[in-house]
């Protein structure tokens, strides 16, 4: 096995090589990653040598956090986050900041998708799943208000772990929706993203979920919105299926029970993100993207009475599904509407993942299978609020039923580098 | 009526000359203050010329926020907390940040309680609470996560109000445990509060609740906690049920099923500071205080599963008491064990509002009776979750009924200021 230094090194050079093709950083020093290592891990610390990417709405030393947003730029922290203290008392070294879309929303930075460098890699974790999907970080990173986990996992072919909502420390994370807001995991794999769930989800690390466990009954949820979904989704949820029957019983799950969710959620978000965003919105306006401004705008128009409604049905969804678990272990879903859709000037449709964080629950995205033209088609699993080791642990069974994920072909990158060189 | 810049200068003299004897603030710049003056307020800002307090955890510009920790010591913000944003663009004038203890945890700052300086305002909005019951401000920024709102409004004589969880922005504010965390208003009367509220509570001001509006039924609590009611509080709440029982119906309510949540509070609290001041307990241990050392220690030592169970019993008492208000629109509790504690070394019991920060309702405590001693004793009315302007509206007219709080008599301030002019 590779020591830490070897390994981070290792980074390092890929980094070096490919990122100016990808952009998966906003931030990233070199020596401030060596410096990490000067210091040694403590003895039995569970991530020593870990490489880390952290999304650029989380605080890490020494990089400031500029939360995609021009209003942001440069702004110096005094401090980690607390999840990157964490993570780096359990010997995890930052690697840099990940790329964000603007203050989490849709507002897309330059991140490309590995597998299709014409394709959004997705967002708003663009840089933290594109950085994975590399293999410049072992895992980075990320948070979801809407679907800013999934989505990017689907998109770039890896890992996205979102624990139940309150699960992670907030401190140093810049906000979005209360509401939703979720710090989250991207990972090569689903022990990946379960070492570092297992340092986060509490004061001090536990031990990582390592063994697979398969569920008794999976509710195969195509949602009140299976008519977005593509014939690339809809392939790869057909073959979850067929791969997960061989060891437990999947039921048809009618959510249309659940048809309002999204709708609240969307609502919601824009009225809380009005509220965060405050002093953006009242003091510099023209700093923000048309896109936020936009919703920021339905925000500030939401009645507040209707507002309180829209709690109250949330409350009453979050009440519905929890008595759906009484008879399910696990929830199998679309994780996107299809492959990452071409152009960077958008980050993809959030609808898959709208429903499952109004209702605040554990998510995992296996990557594995692929759509029409080779790229990568997540599928999602759900479990019960706080049933986030349950959840892991069926999803290292899932995992070994799906096709290993395919990483992306950097070579184009070697080759121009070479031709550089040799020029 | 006082011009607002009239208005800023009286309070900027009583401040002169009162401050020193109660150190309600940490931070405060008259030139600062007066700057946002020489901006007025636009046409109709419905808080033109309010003298604001803000709480030492929430970044309001040019003050760097110090969260009563020498770790944080001139720790300078970016921006304005959110709600500081919006409540200056609704023409509030920022006085000054005011005295917190320690993360809003117990470890007390100097603030002395303005009716008995030998006394303890209570924590951990200890300054805002001051300041108001001083004069100094209108109305000040506070934040409750177990009972910091609710018991320094109860010592220092005036109003205090929580919102609903949930209900105010979170940006720029230093948090403790989110599952509870709640900025909110403490003020001289109610109709103060419901000002901020009306700015606070959505993306754009509404308009205020100004109108009285009796509750039909009330629910009297005791609480399982009566046998730590001391004679003030017991005879505050006597007093209270008899005022209300003149226009509506008063009912004891038994909350024996309730027993376990100021329990659960405490250790929900307790797991989720652990991970919130993850940063500091991991790099800097020693610049905290023993009392939140332990409470570190006690969260460090919290089973991730029996956190899990105590997430889910707390959302258990959520449903139970949401049923409670079926037949309910108000309840009647005690604000604190009794009159403000002798000593400034700790800040007195939060038994009497952790339940009800577990359980998120929207509280304010009214000012108007008093103990043994003449000083506050206030009591505490809850409503249901997201009924925060019905709670306003009822606490109109329960102020209406309770004696008008005595201001604390601060000549003996000025008696020494004459002596120290006049030797």
């Amino acid at each position: 096995m590779q020591s830490p230094a070897r390994h981070i090194e290792d980074c390092l050079a890929r980094i070096a090589r490919h990122e100016p093709g990808i952009r998966a950083f906003v931030a990233h020093d070199p020596q401030a990653v060596r410096a990490q290592l000067a210091q040694p891990a403590a003895p039995g610390a569970p991530l020593a040598g870990m490489a880390l990417g952290v999304k650029d709405i989380i605080d890490a030393l020494p990089y400031p956090t500029a939360s995609g947003s021009v209003l942001h730029a440069g702004r110096q922290p005094a401090a980690d986050a607390a999840v990157v203290a964490q993570l780096r008392a359990a010997g995890a070294v930052v690697m840099g900041k990940t790329v964000t879309t603007e203050f989490a929303f849709f507002s897309p930075g330059p991140t490309r998708n590995p597998h299709d460098r014409a394709r959004t890699p997705g967002g708003s974790s663009s840089g933290s799943a594109a950085a994975v999907a590399c293999g410049f970080v072992d895992a980075a990173l990320g948070s979801q208000t809407a679907a800013s986990i999934t989505r990017p996992a689907s998109y770039c072919g890896v890992v996205g772990f979102k624990p139940s909502h309150g699960s992670y420390a907030l401190t140093g994370i810049g906000g979005l929706a209360p509401s939703f807001d979720t710090p989250g995991v991207l990972a090569r794999d689903v022990a990946g993203a379960a070492a570092v769930h297992a340092v986060l989800a509490g004061p001090a690390p536990a031990a990582p979920v390592r063994a697979a466990c398969p569920p008794r009954r999976i509710g195969l949820c195509r949602t009140p919105w299976w008519d977005r979904a593509e014939p690339a989704t809809r392939q790869a949820m057909h073959l979850a299926q067929k791969a997960f029957a061989t060891g437990a019983e999947v039921i048809d799950l009618d959510l249309a029970a659940f048809a309002e969710g999204a709708d609240l959620q969307a609502r919601i978000m824009a009225y809380e993100a009005a509220q965060t965003l405050a002093a953006e919105r009242l003091t510099r306006p023209d700093g923000l993207s048309p896109v936020l401004r936009d919703m920021l705008r339905a925000g500030v128009g939401i009645d507040r009475d209707q507002h309180r409604r829209n709690l109250g049905r949330a409350r009453d969804l979050r009440r519905r599904v929890a008595d759906l678990f009484g008879g399910l272990d696990l929830l199998l879903a679309p994780a996107a509407p299809g492959e990452a859709p071409l152009g960077l000037a958008a980050t993809g449709d959030p609808i898959f993942s709208r429903l499952w964080s109004l209702l605040r629950l554990p998510s995992i995205t296996l990557p594995g299978l692929t759509g029409p033209t080779g790229l990568p088609v997540g599928i999602q699993l759900l479990a019960a609020m706080d049933a986030d080791e349950a959840l892991l642990a069926h999803a290292l069974w899932a995992e070994s039923l799906l096709p290993a994920a395919r990483r992306p072909d950097l070579s184009d990158d070697a080759a121009r580098d070479h031709a550089g060189r040799d020029g």
